[in-house]
């Protein structure tokens, strides 16, 4: 496993692509980032050509920070995560990995 | 793992069927959609022809987002998600795909 | 794995009994049921004849949803949920089914 | 698995003592007990001779469960959890039981 | 498994290095610790030379605790806790310990 942190800002989308050594993808938590705004800041997650998501929306003030929950493996599709808002929002979680199925093949 | 995720509207109630090659789903994440009114929204779950239950409250301008931690993998039975309230609600989360023992048989 | 929702009402315990078919009860989260009063409903749960604990503290338009981590599995001693407070919670979660040693024996 | 649950009251800690049957202990929940005091409660724990160490901090009317994910296996070290605060608080979670390393050794 | 907690104060940072023998390090939650300021305490980690992440932004009487799900295991590189604000910060989680691959190797 390793440590994982990306910093989302407002208008730079951030694009992750998935690669056999790092792995799976888990993100964790969410957390603003710095600013004076009081204004909420969305993140929201776009797969391939899919709708885009919201996988949370934090509020300055009063809830700065979430847990999350999700699995990134996709192969094929690259998976932008962009912040909706004035505050950009750290993203930290781990990559899994190398799986044995990676090492060794079905 | 695929990741997963929908925007269930206000009065279009979304109908999930399990498949053996998507196989198990997870739901980890719930964040309202857009718009101004101020009013919570209930997401609300039936199974088959079960009482239809509440999987969580979402309050505008105070908890905007909310972890779950729920798991489909009902092969009769249809499950519809709907929204009770004014704003919409994304859900996202992650199909487990196929398992050996979808693969091989029991 | 099958999912599992109640609506628990004020004033209206309702017991839960392990059976090997449906295997282990995991609750994954509590959420309020509908009214409009303002005061907080609590969820108690009761094991055999050991004191009551509380599992959660819901405030209406304040925390409406939590998440929750609890499994049951007791064979023996039935399991009471009951709300204290005006509003009724909805939990919902998942049964583990039949495990191998259920299937199999030890 | 065996449900877990306590009520600590403030100025009266309470002593985990790990035991081979039982098993590990895992704390899922925590939520404030019953009274009107508008004053936070924090559950702090001390392991052994270590410096004590906050596990959450609840508050009346605002935030009064949460969540926890904390595991206990100390076999030679006490754990004492106490509150500081006016409320008592419930922690619940659950015993893992005996596990296949304590019935046939290394 | 053996639990790990750390009070992490302003502008002392905290240095974790991983070992073989405790293993990897999951942290399971944070909460404020004592003092009157009504300003919010932020973590952030740095791991080797990668840019800082916030963890989780904590706000005194409106969300001083919050769960995370993060797991570090580096072993080249250093991780460093510090707290930006004026709130210590207290850690909680565990060691996973010697894993079996750690014991007989690959």
């Amino acid at each position: 496993m390793a440590f994982w942190g990306i910093e989302v800002k407002p208008s730079k989308p951030y694009i992750h692509r998935y690669d056999n050594e790092r792995g799976r993808l888990h993100i964790s938590q969410a957390t603003l980032g710095s600013g004076s705004s009081t204004k909420k800041s969305k993140v929201q997650c776009n797969v391939g050509d899919k709708s885009p998501i919201y996988l949370c929306s934090l509020l300055p003030e009063i809830l700065e920070t979430c847990t999350l929950n999700l699995e990134f493996e996709e192969e094929e599709d690259e998976v932008t995560f962009s912040v909706i808002g004035p505050h950009s929002v750290h993203l930290s979680g781990f990559f899994y990995g190398e799986t044995d199925q990676d090492k060794f093949g079905d």
